[in-house]
């Protein structure tokens, strides 16, 4: 796996209600900042103008949509519009399951102009790593009653810490070839008329873990499918539509409790949780944090829309 | 034409936006509200938040598509499935021109439910006249480069000034005769032993003419569509997309400018005008007010998002 410097990693809580918005919350949408890259998850009605309002910038790589309930996707039409409108001409996928391709036809027809830019989909399935450079994103199914799956940010490994005083014994002065070394590249030098050839092994401590952070979409708890691939999240991005109180009707409507994202946050021990996708009948989350309190020890967060987490770098 | 007795008029802007939004505009949607009858004139992305935001309701009767940019109907598919969710089963019917049926056929299918109520579509075209019980919504075409319309909701005549001085010379005593005379019923009494009819007309005074709103949707200026059965309007919202000084531009984008709003404003003899649809190019819409100032006399607005305007009756 290539190794990559440091990204800025935050996420934008773009839109956090669910099926219906509120007049405080917008319907569901996620930006993941990664660097200079925006990914969009999910991006129900609204939501360009959330990014408008996030002064988040206005050009995502790719949208990745967990299933194909309206809430959802609705907004991918008036955000192809606008960014056509504004003379976008780099390609934009749309990634999603099941039907993606018929979708985003439909969403396109939508439109009523010939959008400046072509818009490809990619169908993608449970199992599925989609590689970028920097990142790879996974896909697993998610459990919603309708074909629909989750999705896994998963950043590359990032260099080990340098060592400069050791760099500095073996005879490299601080400059330009401290950053080739810590760039990944060999360094010779010459030192009492003898050549020595440095490689950033010499200098470098090990390879340091990248980032993870899962967004489920909508769905009923789904260990079974995260249990491999789920464990030690950054952030964990969970359905928490009820609070502990509506747990049947959680299960009706296939979707999950604050309570069953915290056990799910726990298991897989998620070093942050964000719960997600309020019902309307809340106007309150205090609820839904303390049932998550009592399943996970970690940090919880209930956000707002237009609310920043910051994915600080690993330290190990 | 029968006689209807005095119902509230409201003007609700719900977006003033143009094609894109701004973080202060939303897209067009205009919210007509006639005692308990809503009719929203155009509908573009997030109108259902705007409705929830100006709490004026959630319930429109028909909903009237000046033509088929996205930026003008995005907006009803999620309120379609919200207003399914919240249980709706009142029909819904859409009116607008040129493909409105293949329109809402691709709407309700977007919607990705079965929605608890059935939606009709209507198809309208220049000349036509809907007729409801109380005020009629008249057609007439825009001029916008694709198949677009503008509409007059027009209501009944209203009942004359009462003459309770007349009414009582005549025998009458207050109380529920005065208000069967005003519904428009014949009233039976008793004068010295002598009965005697009393008509409405003898204590009315003569037939009061109802409001008129005209929308127009995007358009070029359309004073010969207009001319005939546009006059006296209580309000003009007319495009008013651009000022002044980007005339061409509203030329080559088939708008209007706010000078060329005022000129018909005037032309037409309308009391009041609201200029609309403004394009995300102004952050301030002075220059707009003062153009179209320079053509109209009456009083001018330039509404924000949630402005109202209320349409007061008439006392002639």
């Amino acid at each position: 796996m290539e190794i990559i410097s440091g990204e800025t990693l935050q996420v934008f809580f773009l839109g956090t209600s669910g099926a219906l918005p509120t007049i405080s919350r917008n319907l569901p949408c996620i930006l993941l900042k990664w660097g200079s890259h925006d990914l969009i998850f999910d991006c129900g009605e609204g939501s360009q103008r959330q990014m408008m309002k996030a002064r988040a910038g206005f050009s995502p790589e790719v949208i990745y949509i967990s299933h194909w309930h309206a809430d959802h996707f609705l907004g991918v039409v008036g955000l192809l519009q606008t960014m056509s409108f504004n003379g976008r001409e780099q390609p934009l996928t749309i990634v999603g399951p099941d039907c993606v391709h018929d979708m985003v036809i439909d969403i396109t027809r939508l439109c009523r102009t010939r959008l400046g830019f072509p818009v490809e989909s990619v169908k993608v399935k449970s199992g599925d790593i989609l590689i970028y450079d920097g990142y790879s994103i996974r896909v697993f199914d998610a459990d919603h009653g309708i074909p629909g799956v989750g999705y896994i940010f998963e950043e590359n490994m990032r260099p080990g810490r340098f060592n400069r005083e050791k760099a500095i014994e073996l005879g490299i002065r601080p400059g330009p070839l401290f950053g080739k070394l810590q760039r990944g590249s060999d360094v010779t030098i010459t030192v009492d008329g003898e050549e020595r050839i440095i490689s950033p092994e010499m200098v470098m401590g090990p390879l340091r873990s990248g980032r993870k952070v899962i967004y489920t979409g909508d769905t009923r708890p789904v260990l079974s499918e995260l249990g491999d691939i789920g464990e030690d999240a950054d952030l964990l991005i969970h359905d928490a539509t009820f609070d502990h109180q509506e747990v049947e009707r959680a299960k009706e409507f296939m979707h999950a409790t604050a309570s069953e994202a915290g056990m799910v946050a726990e298991t897989l021990k998620a070093h942050r949780l964000a719960l997600f996708h309020f019902s309307t009948r809340y106007t309150s989350t205090e609820t839904h944090v303390t049932d998550a309190k009592t399943h996970f020890s970690g940090e919880i967060f209930a956000p707002n829309d237009l609310d920043i987490i910051d994915i600080p770098f690993r330290n190990e």
